[in-house]
């Protein structure tokens, strides 16, 4: 049974209630904000303990792509089977459709365990024995979803209410319903009474079903999306899936699974787990996951505190200092800072809205900004020039490119850099320069085994990311870049 | 008259309570908090209306010395004479002890007006003619304070109870009288009373007396001090009295003007009065004398809110973003922030000692540091790298330097740097760069008319400023950096 079984990562989410440590094209699944690793590095830990990495599968769309490669290189050359890309985000229906279409094509049996990438389990344990018993129900034709008991009249979930006179099966500690059911995010007084009743369950937004089950589902009640999904199907495999796929997914509706099938399906089923979920949605519901100290707060990075209690207090390396908060939320990071109350930690949406309509820079990304090589930091920018330090991995080397509109001037910090200039090519050592003329074809190398830093020195009228001319790549990124 | 009247400006305060705006080196005098210009600059504008620049002097200590001159510049090459250096703080008595001692000297008629360099005057104007009724009553041989109405019951002043039935003269709107008593910082309860009674003022600070008076009075009170003044006073003008001065000090008790003198002296009067006087003593007095948006919150730089209310909100460059915050402090700074509430504003105090007992950075300097040639800030820091951006201001020049433990690169950012590399001397233009080895006598020149602009990029084991070996300087700095 266990070889028919899939894991199923959706890793589309842009969300920006994490906001100022997420940005739109760095989201909450990519961030390290409780334990070790990032959300979407624990979500992956979790499933292969129990599903072989080959049959894993991470959904999501080519600007996070780049990202999701570099946390997840444990996975290296097995990665481009695994990495289902999105031409655009159009909600879980689509992502989860597309990826029962491929995995249908691998394996007719095929059971998917679709979870989302940028929630926490406390109990990984319990999480896999409640995965094993719905994967009996799944076997079985149902479209089965976990109910978690709800901890407070939260108004930003969907409810589900099981059927309790109709059982599909049960085992040790678990109960599979069926859906009596679904409910959208409620008002607080119905969040209330749900939660006073007992009969009602927290939507946890993970699935196990079989792929030929959904897909027999999203035919019956999704008959538009369903008639594209065919047209797909056709092609998978083939080398021109790619531009079919992304002419499909023009014309697709943009549907949650919840209420393209979840909801009218007469095979949905419910089973009520305890494993310590929490979608960790805004910055104040970190106090559910986080370990706390004495004084209720959560602690992150350079905090120097006098006597706050109740609050979310996450700094990085620059110092932060507190002093008789309660129950506030204070995020600081290298180009901006969150502070606010925490009943209105979801109102950081309403600045993330006002930043983008600003074009401020701060919505889009971080002065720190991954790359397949490594890393840069902007340190600072002015009229006609910026700063920059570059981080190259050993091994590494940026494309061989030329700027139409800048010069750039090299200091190695650390490590031995190789540098492409024109013709020649030679290599420095930590306190050695050199300069990059405009129009200069010029590549950048860690030839080393040890990291690679360098200060880079941006002159010119013009200095964006756009005004790079690739000329060879290792990373297939000839394109400009956006 | 007017001839006889000088300002004396006490600029030798250190306070910790506008952390993280105001540093150790760098205290709140210097800052540009409320309006046009620094806390100092404003003192001197509205003293300068009434009196001539030549007869006015700031007294202040060595560590400040340098970022006075700055702030002053125009005063230009009358400052020698204006600035009295203390080897060391020893609170006001020494302070105005000293300055009446040197202006006893000039003119034994001198009338001295005695104000601290960071509190702010709402009315320079009606601040005037104060303190000419004030002149008046101190050529009669009065030592004259200004009383403040008590808007609330603040426990952080001094509060003076006038004599009511003995005026000492009047004028206009002014009355002077006797001092019936002085009181320490009372509690809140006693505070309460003093409000509501209508006889208690708050102390100012501000001193109108003339020299000759204040040091009859040092005499009658304070006899050991008075000794080591007297010995002090041969030696005015000579050139022997920057190191007698600086063994006086040393014997010198730490003592404030009111516990000294003023507590005791039959001379003692209060000048009630009302030009809009505060003195800025924490981030939560700000709201007194800065203006307001709609919902009284304070604003400065880049922020952005919504629904906040009666908060202070202090940011600079970086962005800030601020929800539903009341009455709350938050400050901004590069390499640090302050979060807190209003009513715990004065506990910055607090945070500063743990940070100074932990020798964190923080507490001592900016990221940006002035000097007589333009200011330099540091971008980032690292184990064997510094990076600076260093501005030139036109016509000037850093002092010809080596260092024995690191090398340098400068890439020129705007202007035109005239470099100095041992027996060399070259012009270097925007997008051009030098490096300078170790060991190297090298100086940096703005010889334009615009400001100069470059990024230094340190390279070595060791990168303290305490590793410059100066052999020539424009400004006499050649010792060791501090």
């Amino acid at each position: 049974m266990k070889t028919h079984v899939y894991g199923v990562i959706l890793a589309g989410g842009s969300g920006t209630r994490f906001w100022p440590l997420s940005r739109e094209r760095f989201p909450k699944q990519l961030l390290r904000i409780i334990g070790e690793g990032t959300l979407l590095q624990q979500t992956f830990e979790r499933l292969i303990q129990h599903i072989v990495p080959k049959q894993m599968t991470v959904v999501t769309n080519e600007t996070q792509a780049e990202s999701i490669r570099l946390q997840l290189h444990e996975w290296k050359d097995d990665l481009a089977e695994n990495i289902i890309l999105e031409p655009e985000g159009r909600n879980t229906a689509p992502a989860i459709a597309l990826t029962a279409l491929q995995l249908m094509h691998r394996d007719p049996e095929a059971v998917m365990v679709v979870v989302p990438a940028d929630h926490v389990v406390k109990s990984p344990k319990k999480f896999m024995k409640a995965v094993q018993f719905a994967t009996k129900l799944a076997a079985q034709g149902h479209l089965v979803t976990f109910g978690i008991h709800p901890s407070r009249p939260e108004t930003g979930y969907g409810y589900i209410q099981p059927n309790k006179r109709k059982r599909v099966g049960s085992q040790g500690p678990f109960v599979g319903y069926s859906v009596a059911r679904f409910v959208e995010k409620p008002d607080l007084s119905t969040a209330s009474r749900y939660c006073r009743s007992g009969n009602y369950f927290w939507n946890s937004g993970i699935f196990v079903w079989k792929a030929a089950t959904i897909l027999e589902e999203l035919a019956l009640q999704q008959p538009k999306l369903s008639k594209i999904l065919r047209g797909l199907g056709r092609q998978v495999g083939t080398s021109e899936f790619s531009v079919v796929l992304r002419k499909a997914y023009a014309k697709m509706p943009s549907l949650s699974i919840d209420h393209a099938v979840m909801e009218h399906s007469a095979r949905s089923v419910v089973v009520p787990v305890d494993f310590g979920w929490s979608d960790v949605g805004s910055w104040g519901s970190l106090e559910d996951v986080a370990p706390l100290d004495k004084d209720g707060n959560v602690r992150n990075g350079n905090i120097i505190d006098i006597g706050s209690r109740q609050s979310v207090l996450f700094a990085d390396r620059r110092l932060v200092a507190t002093i008789g908060l309660d129950n506030m939320v204070v995020v600081d990071t290298p180009d901006a800072t969150l502070v606010c109350t925490k009943d209105r930690a979801q109102d950081v949406k309403a600045i993330v809205s006002l930043l983008k309509q600003q074009q401020a820079p701060e919505h889009l990304e971080h002065r720190t900004v991954q790359r397949p090589w490594g890393a840069y930091t902007v340190l600072e920018e002015g009229s006609r020039y910026k700063v920059k330090r570059i981080e190259v991995v050993p091994g590494k080397r940026l494309s061989l490119q030329l700027h139409h509109q800048r010069s750039e001037h090299w200091v190695v910090i650390t490590g031995t850099a190789r540098v492409t200039r024109g013709e020649e090519v030679y290599d420095l050592q930590p306190g050695m320069s050199t300069g990059i003329p405009k129009e200069t074809p010029h590549r950048l190398e860690n030839p080393g085994t040890t990291l690679l830093e360098i200060i880079e020195i941006q002159n010119g009228p013009y200095l964006g990311e756009d005004d790079i001319v690739r000329l060879k790549d290792d990373f297939g990124r000839l394109q400009p870049v956006k």
